[in-house]
């Protein structure tokens, strides 16, 4: 019997190969597997729908994430996935397995931050289930949201000379996750010292509380600006951008001076030896939207407070390039977090 | 710090806690937890959302349970939830988290049941995510279904007097687990021994391979039958009466002698030194529709081959009473699998 590891395929090789040989049968399945959420027709309004679960020792480490901002971290990823289709969130449902390690009052945490997330987005928790599991927590959501059909926006209606745009600030979260583990290091090798991160509140915060750009969405709506093509950042700019660039059938030109960078978070990695715009590129959590929007829409998007232009699509779907501080092409690759490493070992060279 | 531990307040208790304080902010959010599944309007049609998660070492043991049965089967039960509401399903999204111990053919294999079940169904896989888990496989499944806004039933609708009505046959896939369980024992002692499960295909098809009552959700709308409660029975008929009764504040009389048993669950039970009603009451996993109908509807119902009305609904909300065959009225209380075994060693007593 033949045996083929999970790791030989990866996450996506194996959602690829399971959902292959999918057919709608429904007329109501208006977009499924592949994008951001699944669209389904309700009528004259679109129902959106994304799921995401969450396993204690893959997905977070209860070390340094308190069971109430993991419960709400939980919900706004599910919520970020909704505005990616330029929809706002309106439900969700919440499925957890807790092992005998958790007791009825670590519930009650976790749900704290779940119901205050649900408050802060005005999002009703409709459902869910409860259930012993055998080791760990596993958090599985499913949000809901609503939209006009005409405002739908999947991945991949970008064409050429559509400007790139990503609202917010980059690679803070992925700092954040930087700070949290160099300390549960300190703390393992001294128990007894305290943690002195009063530094590093920002970073902490978009790590460990995230929120979802329902702001943005509302207000581009309230512009008249509907993009051409979105996403949320969850994996890494550079892991997005080319998800954009396979499902419009376009390349790209990202520049690295634009890319909005506190400085904090670029002082920050220059402590830790790791190169700011890998950070960025690879980093992933930062739960903003990457966009594309059509040029006549410039003046919506220029000096836009929470809004940057980082890039812009081109015709041939093979060049998907960052162009460097100094001039220089080079091919924007999905790197995992090795990545960061190998960025961090050249910039020691440099 | 206090600890309570899980077990001290049950599933059922801990949802009731951690869903207490919720407030519905969205004016969408037509019907929230506490029902089969929740009811979001969407203009003219309603949709209908359920959600369950499956634990290894929990709800399945993968020592009797092919992954294709699984796949199948986690499909078919939240499929049930959504025909609980009178709905028809349409959708499914399909998390799963998987330890090294899964190949990508056992993902497969698992999947291969999953796309059985909605190929079987008509239904879509839209969307989903699977990750790495520290130990075992835990699936979860959300369901989705459309409904007429005036056909929507849940389980507050029944009123005395009102008939209560079961499809199928009951007891069956409970047996099957038995038959199952004591397969695992006899190969564990020798594990060179051939199982001889022949005589019990189609008690180990219901525990393995339980199918959703869709059928009878199209033939009620066929007939114009619309009941005025209805839930699914996955954790026993007792238990699932009692529900009715509390969501419709009423009270119930439910006959022994109705019970829809089939000669072979019977007559297996009894090998067992099972009761076979207990089975009934307690066993669960039937995967039936148990609701109530108006009197006036009785003609629709009497002779139909897939419904048993069971008894009817009496005004005062404390009855809940089995009237046994020999016409003794006892208490009708949900137990749990313990009651069964209890009830062994009364019937060995007799």
């Amino acid at each position: 019997m033949e045996r083929t590891e999970i790791e030989q395929l990866g996450e996506f090789g194996l959602i690829r190969r399971l959902t292959k040989d999918i057919k709608h049968q429904q007329l109501s399945t208006l977009l499924g597997v592949g994008d951001d959420a699944a669209v389904l027709d309700a009528g004259d309004r679109k129902v959106v729908v994304s799921t995401d679960m969450l396993c204690e020792g893959i997905h977070f480490d209860l070390a340094y994430m308190p069971l109430k901002h993991l419960g709400y971290k939980a919900v706004t990823v599910n919520l970020s996935d909704i505005c990616a289709m330029n929809a706002l969130p309106t439900q969700i449902t919440v499925s957890i397995a807790l092992s005998s390690r958790f007791s009825v009052e670590a519930a009650d945490e976790l749900y704290s931050g779940i119901h205050k997330a649900c408050e802060v987005y005005g999002v009703d928790l409709i459902g869910g289930d409860t259930t012993s599991s055998k080791a760990g927590l596993v958090i599985s959501i499913t949000a809901l949201g609503l939209v006009d059909s005409e405002s739908v926006v999947s991945r991949s209606g970008a064409k050429t000379n559509d400007l790139l745009v990503v609202s917010g600030e980059l690679g803070s979260a992925y700092m954040g996750l930087q700070v949290l583990e160099r300390e549960k290091e300190v703390f393992q090798a001294a128990p007894t010292a305290q943690p002195d991160l009063s530094d590093h509140t920002g970073l902490l915060e978009r790590q460990l509380k995230p929120e979802a750009r329902v702001d943005v969405i509302k207000e581009m709506a309230d512009l008249g600006l509907k993009p051409t093509s979105m996403i949320d950042i969850s994996d890494g700019l550079a892991s997005e951008v080319l998800h954009l660039c396979t499902a419009s059938r376009c390349g790209v030109k990202v520049f690295e001076e634009k890319l909005p960078i506190e400085e904090h978070t670029y002082e920050t990695a220059r402590v830790f030896n790791l190169d700011p715009t890998l950070c960025v590129l690879s980093g992933g959590e930062d739960y903003e939207l990457l966009f594309t929007i059509d040029q006549s829409d410039y003046d919506k998007v220029h000096n836009h407070p929470k809004l940057t232009i980082i890039g812009h699509m081109t015709e041939d779907a093979k060049e998907l390039t960052l162009i460097t501080r100094n001039g220089m092409h080079t091919p924007l690759t999905a790197q995992g977090w090795d990545g960061i490493v190998t960025g961090q070992q050249s910039e020691q060279g440099i």
